[in-house]
């Protein structure tokens, strides 16, 4: 196997010095790491992380490589977003490598655009190299499939923090469209957002998923709905990372796990 | 390198005889699959693929593997949904390592859900291995940021396709939502999509990309406005497969590229 990778990765574009690879580590899993991420690992200078990146999946990279947390949570200090980008800009400036490491997808609510922008702004070279989004990720760890026919032709991606000085989704607007919605990084905020909803007309009984540390060994999983989630997450005290999902697809995992409870070596 | 990935490869599940696991190839670009991904083609005793597969990931897999066509187009004779699912029994049943791998996430509109759901009334063990989904990939490949902060609070992935029997989409509560739309699979149904949310208030400027064969050498990028986009995709000949984005997210590209033009080696 390692030759035909070898052979597949000498297809990737090279890596220069000077450049920064902007690339998202996915929602875990090292094995949902892709190829151009694990090439970013081995041939980066400096590796620049935020605290969603498993300790795993730091194993991977050079280790003649520089790695430097920059994150804004995980108990250590945080960075603001200008030290973030400052420091990549510095990096890069001294004819390093630069791998920006990020849990997820860099472009799905994970600031990827705005370091993006800094950069070019900046004169640095750069480009984007997409990572397993931990929401959808998170759903099919918890066997959920995401979209199915029969019950949705739409799902929403939402981010539970925003800007103060952001115009508020409209949640009314969300609520009638009756599609799955995948909440990021709303632990915090799922007070008012199920509020938002039931009161656009949302049933309390609206099945629920809360998923934390999906893809990792230490994943959780509450099934629950919409008038008890708030109750029923600090009751079972979860912690972020944790991906909320909302909506009839939630109810398909009954399904698909009554099945798979004929499959005696079942694997999923 | 081969050194580290086979410690972490050594991690990976096994893939066990009369299994099947049902992967995500991603979009095309073979560095874009994931180290699960490429275990499943290394291990596998039989691939049963879709057209949306790119030839140089199928190349990945095991010498000795036997690879089986079963897609619904690329010009060759079309699978039904049921022939599908029959095989992938007929295959595990027989004792093989089936890996079935689908473009993108076999659980975002590719009929994963329905293929799980299939093989545990069978009783056939089975994992589902997320990929990177196209629809996002497309918009990092055509260097618009799915999501930034002071643009968009959401994102709402919407397949083209929908069954005869089910209910459609509400298009009005959609265009009312004002996130970035990323339509799969619509090219036939653009005709509708869009008059559907012009007439739920949305602007015929609203900016639009279409992105056809994302991610690979030959991808196509057209940028155009919701009230020409369907004479234009005509005019372009756009074929599928092909990534629609509606949404103000849209021009986020052009402040991003004005930036980069600064940058003389830029490879974004």
């Amino acid at each position: 196997m390692s030759e035909t990778l070898n052979k597949s990765m000498a297809k990737l574009p090279l890596f220069e010095a000077g450049h920064v690879w902007l690339a998202g580590a996915g929602p875990g899993d090292p094995g949902l790491l892709t190829l151009h991420a694990l090439a970013g690992l081995s041939h980066a200078d400096a590796v620049v992380h935020d605290a969603l990146v498993d300790p795993r999946i730091l194993a991977l990279a050079n280790p003649n490589a520089r790695l430097e947390f920059a994150g804004k949570r995980g108990g250590k200090p945080s960075s603001t977003q200008a030290d973030i980008t400052h420091r990549l800009i510095a990096l890069a400036r001294a004819g390093l490598r630069v791998l920006r490491l990020k849990g997820g997808d860099p472009c799905i609510f994970g600031r990827g655009g705005e370091e993006a922008l800094a950069l070019a702004d900046a004169g640095i070279p750069f480009r984007i190299i997409p990572g397993i989004t931990s929401g959808l990720a998170a759903l099919t760890a918890a066997s959920i499939p995401a979209t199915l026919r029969g019950v949705n032709q739409a799902l929403v991606l939402v981010t539970g923090r925003s800007g103060e000085s952001e115009p508020g989704l409209d949640w009314a607007a969300l609520a009638k469209l009756r599609q799955p919605i995948v909440l990021y990084m709303a632990l915090h905020s799922l007070e008012q957002i199920a509020a938002a909803l039931m009161a656009a007309g949302m049933d309390r009984h609206e099945p629920v998923a809360v998923i934390a540390s999906a893809t990792l060994p230490e994943q959780r999983l509450l099934i629950t709905e919409l008038g008890r989630v708030v109750e029923e997450t600090r009751h079972a005290a979860c912690e972020a990372p944790a991906i909320i999902v909302v909506g009839e697809i939630v109810r398909v995992r009954e399904r698909l796990l009554a099945l798979a409870a004929k499959v005696p070596e079942m694997v999923a």
